[in-house]
């Protein structure tokens, strides 16, 4: 089958032709239909310490996708082969005391597909049953295609209170722009969202912010929306270190700062003044609660109070993957999906 | 000044006129320009159990209005002469446990305007000036004198967790019709209301509701909404012990029951099939949280995500009180408000 | 092997020699070296209602026990032949929207060993792998065999605020009785137990009750204890319907009641005042949380800062149910366990 | 009356003759017994940059006391002449959102007594009623002197989930300690105290902890404790960059870290491997919740689950303040207290 490999450890993918994977009896064959493009991606594909430290060439990269069902093992019972899919990315262990309560998000012995195994940029995909979330009828394979970065949006803005809160989301990439239509849909009083680039600015517009500024409008907004007072929630979508100060200089007394965005870097906090004064909750964000995410996720689309649509701004095939790489990197995407079948 | 007054211990209200209260140095004196009727407005018209048990005759009547504020105490200092206001009606003593703990909704020493002292239904009232709440510019009169009923209906609904919930809510009088809008607002992703009225239905439908039927199509519309899988969250609003059974029927494993609807008399509960087995959580509702309700009341009025109008169906002189007393008896109104300067 | 066996429709059990049960991929075969007896197990016994309408003869008896593993299906990776167990006897779907979130304990597709399918009252057991539990080394098989019924007591009291709160338990079976220890051991200020046995009082007294009383001393104990404001958590443990009237009169406003004990069928409650105006949270509790009740009890036991071996009060061999039946029955008995190996 | 005065902006304290209190119709006068030393005493006594930025010169220092009231305003009316009290000594404004939220703790208008008016370090002093808290007749003036850090350890201690929690407390001066004992009464399984004075560490044992080891061995307790899985909630009270380190690298995975240690100054942290993969919660704990902490530190004292005695080291009089100094900066003191009266 066609896929796309991290042949070496270096720079760059190889579109290959590599066998169709073979399941265990507890795995399903997925037909692969559309699939996201993710930073994480880029990082791989520019062979990053991250990368370095973390990946073992060769592999099938992609971890985000949706697609239909062609084949089942033996032990599986509640999925049949047609069944329109997508899946939960993080492969856990079921066995450790996260995974035994509920918190499999941070099952220790997680291993990522199209990280740490074969992934979804390619025509076949193997997965456990247990990871398959089914799709309905009426969402579409490109959104089912991007479930995975929804779900980080979902996890990130859900887990604080957001009905009757201002909030800022720092960071217009996909997934806060994802967070804005959420947030919006979830009863935010105020939504102020920033980033540097005016495309991504206008899609958080489109999906639903009340502001959508510059870093450098961002204090003036709070003002005006707060009274000076701050926000209640800051969703830190951008990993930037001017921005995650800004996350803390922001928020109110008592709020409440959920960090999703990953710095590249250590950086200088003052916990003194961001943080212990100011007596507020950080959270760190991985992954997607499961399944709990997964359900929220298909409670909002189902009722039309989310749509993410407007976020899917490019589609590529796999032999576009060069491009998809650059115009992720030119920070003027929304979503970059491919079609594979 | 005129006023409503309950003057004797049997049934009715005398239209009186009264002095205008004097004010303590923490108190203020309101003109009222709105004020709204409610149900226990007419359990003390007609001087029912309850009213026998609490009230002593006589007192000016009612408990919801908003008005102008025509004098300040000398130890005043947050509210000036001329503001908008509204108030909360219950008077804490601030000094007891759940007081002094963020809970004074449950002070034991509450007393209430219009059931315990003098209340709203007359041209001014005196209030602690600890108990006013201002109105934005952008808030009418009409909607400040509502502001005590739909901070019951903001209780209710936004202590139990609405983003992505199918929510039940049994009884469409005027704060269940209030709960639609706030659901709808903050993200339901489905709202069954039900009662046995067709106009009051009209009014859920109107607020956002995506079912609006009566009890007997309720499990049809719930069996449709969650693959029979029960509601996360029913808001019981009636009082009606059908209907109270229905909600325990209806709420899904693990999910949720708030009870703000008060049931005439005792009632027969199987706690085992309705409750213990089904491993829910029921929370009984007084009042409004002071002030988290009130903030998150005026943060989604601003916002204009949620928009009470549509729910006020009727508007009388004092003098027409016997008319308010009639049209809410029917069970064809939403709220009913007086007109008073 | 030797069983207890529900032979037929009617009441009574049955010594009988059955085979040793043949196990699947994923399960594994426990010898019992201990099995604790329960009033569900009467309630089999006598055939009442409930059981008539929800067990289906013949089957071995029993759903709580320990004993250590004797063969492992082949899927099996995490359980070893000669491993010290117990196991949760509740299976459970896996697949369903509760298992998926973290809720197993709320599964609607709950099939209970002793109950829906065979039990421990026998030499050996059939047990899915994933339901196992590990007992360590300092744990006898005494305390392992009555982990179930702990691990109620555990759900019913941590999902509770217990440190530093006044407690009521209503009810000194065993599992009132254990409830007291875990209350003791968490930073209860005070424990109120009350029951109409003064053999459960003593017991009681022993596991850390500063006041074991009967039904008609709780109200002057709690007036003493919490000055009449009430006490902050009701742990109702008896299914009395007196019992539950008085858990809601005792409990202060804004307060919760925990409801395990089983009323055997429906009671008149008075919502207005017991629960409503209070503004009280009810939880009801089902079985254990999957495994976050586990862990909890693991930890307490390992740390040794709770000890039920004073609970346990009569050991009979599984030829002496007759009498293990009848001091049940009796009331004046703590728990009891047969000796199988 | 004699006092301890910040007399200059500049190094040092002088012990003065001024006038006694006069106080207004809101306040009492409280004759000091008692009074405890703390860190920031002595960050004012040195004058350094936070003193220097903070602090206007002259005033009495000191803001951890108690007494008996001496004389009550006349608006006072739960205070009496005699009363046995201690005091909440952030004095909030009661009219912001946070105050009127049940969140006083982290009001924007707070005035500490000691910093941003007279303190405590004197024979007099005068104090709103409402921040009056009352004594037990059980309860000592010694233990009454130091409600205010034994409040923080409550505040720090019991926002997080102690029972049957692994515990790393890391940091013994006097709050640290306090944390111990309150872990301990609150069921924690293991409690792991960390720092670098063995007298510290000695006293730590005495409260109850564990495991009482120099932060080098910290690592290999946790392993034992966890099977390497990490401990479910780290204390932070040291404010050293080291110890926060070691809270993010021991806390598990999805476990939470409670700061109360302030570091000097800002400090490198990588928040992608120290929170975001982690999936941890951080908790800034600023003064005591108003009044919920109060409530429990009662609770915990009268119950006797909770004996701060032994935390108490040095005492002298107010003439003793250069020796108080001295050995609060040496690091082997305890608790140490003024006895003025």
């Amino acid at each position: 089958m066609k896929s796309l490999v991290k042949h070496h450890a270096g720079p760059g993918f190889q579109l290959a032709d590599v066998p169709v994977p073979s399941i265990r009896d507890n795995e399903v064959l997925i037909r692969v239909r559309r699939a996201g493009v993710c930073g994480t991606d880029v990082h791989i594909y520019e062979w990053d310490d991250w990368a370095r430290g973390r990946c073992k060439p060769p592999f099938v990269v992609g971890h985000e996708f949706a697609g239909d069902v062609a084949e089942v093992g033996k032990l599986v019972t509640d999925v049949a082969v047609g069944d329109r899919v997508t899946a939960e990315g993080h492969i856990v262990c079921g066995r450790c005391l996260p995974c035994r309560t509920g918190n499999s998000h941070v099952c220790p012995n997680t291993r990522i597909i199209g990280v740490d195994r074969d992934g979804c940029f390619a025509e076949y995909i193997a997965m456990p049953a247990l990871n398959v979330w089914h799709l309905d009828d009426s969402i579409s394979f490109d959104i089912g295609g991007i479930h995975d970065p929804m779900g980080n949006a979902f996890h990130t803005a859900l887990t604080a209170e957001i009905p009757g809160s201002v909030v800022l989301i720092t960071g217009c990439g996909p997934i806060g722009i994802f967070a804005v239509g959420i947030c919006k849909a979830a009863g935010a009083s105020r939504i102020i969202a920033s980033d540097v680039n005016d495309r991504r600015l206008a899609l958080a517009k489109t999906m639903g912010a009340h502001d959508a500024v510059h870093p450098d409008q961002v204090e003036a907004a709070v003002q005006r929306a707060t009274n000076g007072m701050g926000v209640d929630v800051v969703l830190e979508m951008s990993g930037i270190p001017a921005a995650i100060h800004q996350a803390f200089a922001m928020v109110r007394l008592g709020g409440r700062v959920q960090m999703l965005g990953i710095p590249a870097k250590p950086m200088d906090v003052n916990f003194a003044n961001e943080v212990i004064f100011k007596g507020i909750t950080i959270y760190g964000v991985i992954g997607r609660r499961m399944y709990d995410t997964w359900h929220q996720m298909t409670r909002f689309l189902l009722s039309g109070e989310f749509d993410p649509t407007p976020v899917i701004t490019h589609r590529f095939p796999l032999e576009g993957f060069e491009d998809a790489m650059r115009v992720i990197k030119s920070g003027e995407a929304g979503k970059v999906i491919f079609e594979i079948a």
